[in-house]
């Protein structure tokens, strides 16, 4: 085994170790809601943009993309990144920086359906792939992503290499190469932010696994140090190197058992505050008043005051809080209307809640304080850091998939996920 | 027009300005220089490893590979700017600090093989496409090349989205767009110098400039200020924001005029002996000795003393002066082999060439001195940034492309290059 830190990354991500039980768990879980966001996001005008280029360019049939048609796995890749990251619904992990199933899992599902390979399979190449991401994420560090790199799209490129070429069986030097190579192809930056630019990010992390991965097991010989080495891409790009911390009981402990799952749809800012406020379970006729306190951060980015329209609303402290009281599913894309805005009921209920920033909280935490109109007063607290005990995890999730592509799909999907079923048996469903 | 440096940069890249005759003709032979590179370039290992992977992957007929097959374009860009970079022997700009045409024309082939334009339309687009990208190599300058990127591939992948955007007929806020957008997929490290990523780098370059021209024109939303805004391609790449320079006299001095071609198949750092010693029209057996004077940097780079093997011959000067002596087409890559490093005379006449480093040179200048065996001394020197008349230059030129391809196939392709013929009528001889 290669020491060079490409090498340890290399020798882990085609090892025979097996990963505990709660990480392949959490494998699983994320699995299904990544085919829940790509089910759901077709209809995003950005995902009807790459689906028609791949139309277009058609091709052999070699694994099929969000909305159904099979096309070659490199631009199914490129296709269902984007298409998966479209509504902003993925997971995420906070060490990572970044999103680690979109790229991942649009490689993973991609190349495994072109070599015929179990769900299973799949799921443990992805679960390798997304562990290597987030290691990659912690060796570039914050400085990385605060200079401007966005991570989901950089780190996750590593991610969807290891993946893919764990898939395709490389040698460990193969390997090596395939990460070295990747690091003339990562990027993506923050500044696409707010527009399709965003979703495409990932989509180019998610192709550029599959493609270096394809290249080199054919054949292709790259520097195996230009991750790490001189003018490589950690010293190019920004990154911190903080090689120990990345490599940390790498193999032992999976940083994957603490990825955080969106179950609401709406910006990650206000999720605290709705899981507080849910704890209370609230009915909207008993409310006096509802008082949220927050990071001062979140101010300038979630807390429209009333908001117009449902793109407005999913950044509404007021709104999401109201809709919630009302009795509406926030993990439902349609809960967020232009209707629902101007709905009397819902514009009463808004107005008797208030918003405070609160530095002495962190970025995940948010309190609630709830006054009833019989007096009594009720507080919640929630931080979105605090772990999720598995069976509460799974059946918040199954309600957020049910809420995006039916009970019926979900029930499919899912027992597929955590059986014997092959790649195109899931890519049925697409 | 937008007064950003991105706007102004669109507006050149869509404009009506009439290119100067000079920088016309220079595209022509640059045209030619690229389409014998890439026709000589199929056997390398490279290209065939990225033509496998074309194959595989098959679809749409829009551009044809070099070696034959059309695939879709975005494919056909990689792969042929892979291709024709596989020998190192396209042409440089030292502004650009890079190689202007492969990135550009293996983009605008493609897409004007796919629209069915005319060749002297592809020309064009080529012309403003390179003009851009050496524009933003200035732009970006010294640091970020010294910093570890590859401005062929970075600045390049600029350029190949101009050419692209233009023959896709972009309006100007799409052109922002698909600029803005190149900047968050435009990557390339020199970290894979001396392997197959080198030119894979090109070819990224190219299908940058294709993927997201096409996915522009059909309605894809960017950042059009991720070029130099807050977290912009320049500042996350290390760029020194030259913008005066950068944008100095647009459309009125076409800074392609200043392309340099190679005319020897080896390292450039052997050039300028190989033309100062040209001048002195040398034959073998009149040498006494012949002492050659190079900037110190060269002597680590391409002096290798006694190489065996066609390979190294392209490092050695005293290899490649003999070899010039003897006659020998020094444009020729079967000239460079281990049968000739062995060639007795070959090796006699090695032993009379010394090679001195001299301080007081540039990088670009050489001077040698002959000793004949008649006791006269002849002195010579050449700087490769010495403008080249247009009438020479095409005479040169042609004689490298007719030892890579043949008299005919040069012959063919060069008044094709002139005249009026389709993208299509050319690729008829990829």
């Amino acid at each position: 085994m290669s020491s060079t830190f490409t090498g340890q990354l290399a020798a882990f991500a085609i090892s025979d170790t097996r990963p505990n039980s709660a990480a392949l768990k959490m494998a699983q879980l994320s699995a299904l809601d990544w085919l829940a966001c790509g089910i759901a996001g077709v209809t995003e005008p950005v995902a009807q943009i790459l689906r028609a280029q791949a139309l277009a360019e058609a091709g052999a049939a070699q694994a099929t993309l969000f909305g159904g048609t099979a096309v070659p796995a490199r631009m199914a890749a490129l296709a269902n990144g984007t298409i998966s990251h479209a509504l902003d619904y993925d997971d995420t992990h906070f060490a990572h920086i970044g999103h680690p199933s979109v790229a991942v899992f649009s490689a993973a599902f991609a190349l495994g359906q072109l070599q015929g390979r179990s769900v299973s399979q799949i799921i443990e190449a992805a679960l390798f792939g997304m562990e290597l991401s987030i290691r990659l994420g912690v060796w570039l560090g914050r400085s990385h992503y605060q200079m401007g790199f966005h991570q989901t799209a950089t780190a996750g490129a590593f991610g969807a290499t290891a993946a893919s070429g764990r898939l395709l069986g490389l040698t460990p030097g193969q390997m090596e190469m395939a990460l070295g190579l990747c690091a003339t192809r990562a990027a993506g930056l923050k500044a696409q932010f707010g527009t399709m630019g965003k979703p495409y990010n990932a989509g180019l992390a998610a192709t550029a696994g599959v493609e270096v991965a394809q290249l080199v097991a054919a054949g292709f010989e790259a520097n195996p140090e230009a991750l790490e080495g001189a003018l490589g891409f950690g010293g190019t790009h920004h990154g911190e190197g903080n090689r120990d911390a990345a490599l940390q009981d790498l193999g032992r402990v999976w940083l994957c058992e603490e990825i955080s799952h969106k179950f609401h749809a709406c910006c990650h800012g206000l999720h605290a505050a709705l899981e507080a406020a849910r704890s209370l379970d609230l009915a909207a006729p008993e409310i006096a008043s509802l008082t949220v306190r927050t990071h001062p951060r979140w101010m300038t980015v979630c807390n429209q005051t009333a908001p117009e329209t449902g793109l407005g609303a999913k950044f509404s402290y007021r709104t999401v809080l109201a809709l919630q009281a009302l009795g509406k599913d926030t993990a439902r894309l349609d809960s967020y209307s232009a209707a629902l805005c101007r709905d009397p009921r819902l514009v009463g209920l808004r107005d008797l809640i208030h918003v405070q920033a609160d530095e002495s909280l962190t970025e995940t935490q948010a309190y609630v304080t709830l006054v009833r109109r019989d007096g009594r007063r009720l507080e919640a607290s929630h931080d979105l850091q605090t772990p999720v005990a598995y069976e509460l995890r799974q059946e918040r999730l199954m309600g957020k998939v049910q809420a995006l592509i039916g009970a019926e799909r979900s029930a499919a999907l899912w027992a597929m996920l955590q059986g014997s079923g092959s790649a195109a048996d899931i890519a049925a469903h697409f």
